[in-house]
């Protein structure tokens, strides 16, 4: 007897909430192993995250799968546009027609060295040492190599990858966009540079590149005594302030800040505090409540679906940087937080003022370490990944030669030169967790933010009476309303010309730069 | 083809170990779940507990298991006595027969139950609601009663769950040894509190019961100022001295303190702070740590087979109680530990005298709680939860008359009544947890403890002079090579009756209450 579509639908439906089940698992081990599991268990952790990587994939390689998939796509649910069944089933496809063409050991093999990458990362950062942790990095391009050609690509074997965080993006459109923006924010960048009269800090001497000068301000106007049991307090009262539900989310404290899902009510955010800096942890803390907004704001009933998951990590990121950036740098946001800020670190902020605070919170400097860096520069850190990354993949490129490529090519764009591996190719996580195709979702996500930022604004009146009284409310219900309760209904790109009314663009990212760093720095 | 018997032996260690690597998964969605999950998360929890114990228990009853074992069974394998397979097989067979009987939806059920009863009963306890926990308590009683029918029993309902926490125990057996316990206990519980002239915390007004008297001393000797996470530094390094290998482990705070291993090298412990009581913490930290002492002794290379598991939980809380009270609330322990105590908190502790402190954390009184009671009365606290459960079980007792069960058999046995029932009925965690069957461990721990510990002391001599200086190592050398590195090669009978030369009896319990507190308080 021939199921019913409906039977069909409500059985892969099933087996795929019973996939994200096993993955809400796997995010928990991840959780742990970054927030504090003991370092003697890092290896058996490899096991078990690798044993629930395989499970995951063998679910998705389900025979009845193939099966599901080909009768619905001929059934009558598919054919109603935009229904729920309909995108659930479109987006589900998409998705088994990339699993099913990965063996089973590859996906267990990555998800080992994943974990034994991110583990010999922390130990190479902390120590700058990168031939030790090499063997690691160039196991991961093999594997994520053999993982490109098992996908199968036409143009470049970066597609496929780049595709498993921004879907349906290609190298090409980014390197586009990418490029674009890159034209018009180099000039902007020297002119604001041109208006300062400091010497860059990183820059080295000897240097053959023209000096970027860095603005008027030091660190010394907010370098202070900020005891870490207050930060963490301050941090999550921001998070609150802006709407993140801790009766269904923590924050915690790991070596590299993230946000992750441990299921629809279960989200969980980390930072990490230094004692001497108070923004460095709040801005942090402020990008990843960014993120846990959007997850909260994900339909909870389709938790594990296609309408309860995040478009992409483009369009996760527009939501992180918009409340870090757009939010929290603003000047009216700490109209409203100074003086919170004041009451509870009394002795180190009680003399600075508002305009001394937001200048030094938005320094334009070329500097070496991406996390750490402005909203204008930061867009060439990741350019410098996007490229490398490439050539990685390619074999253009050799993990020996990679820390002298980085260097040169942060001398080339950025005018600085690392003068240890830890500020330098040893940074960021990703890599080392198997991540490429990952980075250049962080200037997307600078992209959408600013076109979204801008459309929000022009619906809701601006922002900057509301920010001043601490009013977040508006804000987030807009992009709950617009971004957050779709889900996956549209692509990335249906969303934001939904939204916004035009395609992507590198403008409205300028056009903000161009408001706020030009009157920062009298540049136009 | 038939397969060669190593290759089945290889097979079927291969296919226990992925059971042991998903069980201690679950132990982590238990342990996060019970250290800090966000309330939202807990019924995506259940079904992620739920998930994992149905895929153990699917594994435990995969149709090669049978095979693997049918065949070992007959094999040259299994008849070398003591050898490490011949030991392997009888545990894995043993436990298969058991598994095999339960039906998967049970299993997946009694997990779910557990994981719903825990937090109901978190809530539970904190307002005193019994009426709003019973239906939880309903349904696991029911449930339990399901999964003793379906294991099937000769003569009691109560032996095949007393089973699953120490095997091969009956409770005629336990009953026995309780008895015998209780015989000469009472008489010396009577004589002790005959000495002192005091009236006990708890007793009520109008209690038909003879006064039942406290000893000399008072909780405000040691009430003070102990702040948090001094009392956390504190409790860490306690654990440090004693050998817990923190590389391998963790330390945080739970409602209830716990226990627990999530893989060869991960070790985590849990205990609870009051600002105003040292002692309550440090005595949950010592019992915990001696349970990760085991743990960590235990043979890694094993893990997840018999020979590097527990061998049941009377031989587990035998070391927990053993470092606990027989290292922890003796004199010579508190020689060496009261002059750091006092550097620690130096305000709250500075008066106190070595005697007075001791005195102090020895007193006898009859109490309501039984993880606040001193170790004499302890076990009337168990011998309660033992009678009330088996008549829970056989439905002589119901859930609603529970609670005045509870009270009546307290008056009884221990002359006080709890006022509610955070205090009664509710101050555990156990049959929230579906854990029925579980209490007696906890005394035959205590049995255990004292007669291993005797032994110890015979083999290297006294031990008040090394404690005095701080050396733990003979101590926990002792147990590591005389326990902890068989696994489950012997019995808890046959380990006893190895190390000890003799059967497990009360009288080494006896011998050590009569010498510590009898001299204590005079009495003989």
């Amino acid at each position: 007897m021939k199921t019913l579509p409906s039977n069909s639908y409500a059985q892969l439906c099933d087996h795929v909430r019973e996939i994200a089940l096993v993955q809400s698992i796997e995010s928990l081990l991840e959780w742990d192993e970054r927030t504090g599991m003991p370092a003697a268990a890092g290896s058996y952790r490899a096991d078990q995250m690798s044993h629930l990587a395989g499970r995951v994939h063998q679910l998705w390689t389900d025979p009845r799968m193939a099966d599901w998939l080909a009768e619905l796509a001929e059934s009558p649910l598919a054919a109603q546009h935009e229904s729920d069944a309909a995108v659930t089933i479109r987006e589900l496809r998409r998705l088994y027609n990339k699993k099913v063409r990965l063996p089973q050991a590859l996906v267990e093999a990555i998800s080992r060295a994943a974990v034994l990458g991110q583990q010999g990362w922390v130990v190479a950062k902390r120590s700058g040492d990168y031939v030790g942790f090499r063997p690691l990095l160039e196991r991961l391009i093999a594997l994520k190599r053999e993982e490109a050609a098992a996908f199968g690509f036409e143009d470049s074997a970066y597609d496929p990858l780049l595709d498993e965080y921004e879907p349906g993006a290609s190298t090409a459109d980014v390197a586009c966009v990418l490029a674009a923006l890159r034209e018009d924010l180099v000039p902007f960048l020297n002119a604001v540079v041109a208006a300062t009269h400091h010497a860059p800090a990183g820059q080295r001497p000897g240097s053959r590149k023209p000096a970027v000068l860095t603005p008027v301000g030091s660190n010394a106007v907010l370098d202070g005594n900020f005891p870490l049991d207050l930060q963490a307090a301050f941090g999550q009262m921001a998070a609150e302030q802006v709407g993140f539900d801790f009766g269904a989310g923590r924050l915690d404290v790991s070596a590299h800040p993230f946000c992750t899902q441990l299921g629809p009510r279960d989200h969980r955010l980390t930072t990490r505090y230094a004692e001497r800096d108070l923004t460095d942890a709040l801005f942090s803390t402020l990008h990843e409540v960014g993120h846990g907004l959007y997850q909260q704001g994900l339909p909870a009933e389709h938790f594990g679906l296609p309408l309860g998951e995040a478009i992409s990590l483009g369009i996760h990121e527009s939501q992180s940087r918009l409340w870090e950036n757009l939010v929290g740098r603003s000047r009216a946001y700490w109209e409203w937080m100074l003086p919170q800020a004041k009451r509870t670190f009394p002795s180190a902020l009680g003399d600075v003022s508002l305009d001394q605070f937001y200048r030094q919170i938005n320094q334009v400097r070329p500097s070496l370490v991406r996390i750490e860096s402005d909203e204008v520069t930061y867009n060439l850190h990741i350019l410098v990944r996007f490229e490398l990354e490439q050539e990685l993949l390619s074999g253009e490129l050799t993990a020996t030669d990679l820390p002298e490529a980085w260097s040169s090519r942060y001398e080339q764009y950025l005018g600085v030169r690392p003068a240890n591996h830890s500020e330098g190719v040893l940074q960021d996580i990703h890599w080392s967790a198997g991540a490429i195709g990952y980075f250049p979702t962080y200037t997307l996500g600078n992209l959408y933010a600013a076109q979204f930022f801008e459309q929000a604004a022009a619906d809701l009146g601006p922002f900057e009476e509301m920010f001043r009284r601490g009013e977040f409310a508006p804000l987030l219900g807009w992009l709950q309303n617009n971004i957050h309760r779709h889900g996956r209904r549209y692509s990335a790109g249906e969303l934001v010309e939904r939204v916004t009314g035009r395609a992507l663009s590198h403008e409205p990212l300028m056009r903000h730069f161009r408001a706020k760093f030009g009157t920062l720095y009298g540049v136009s």
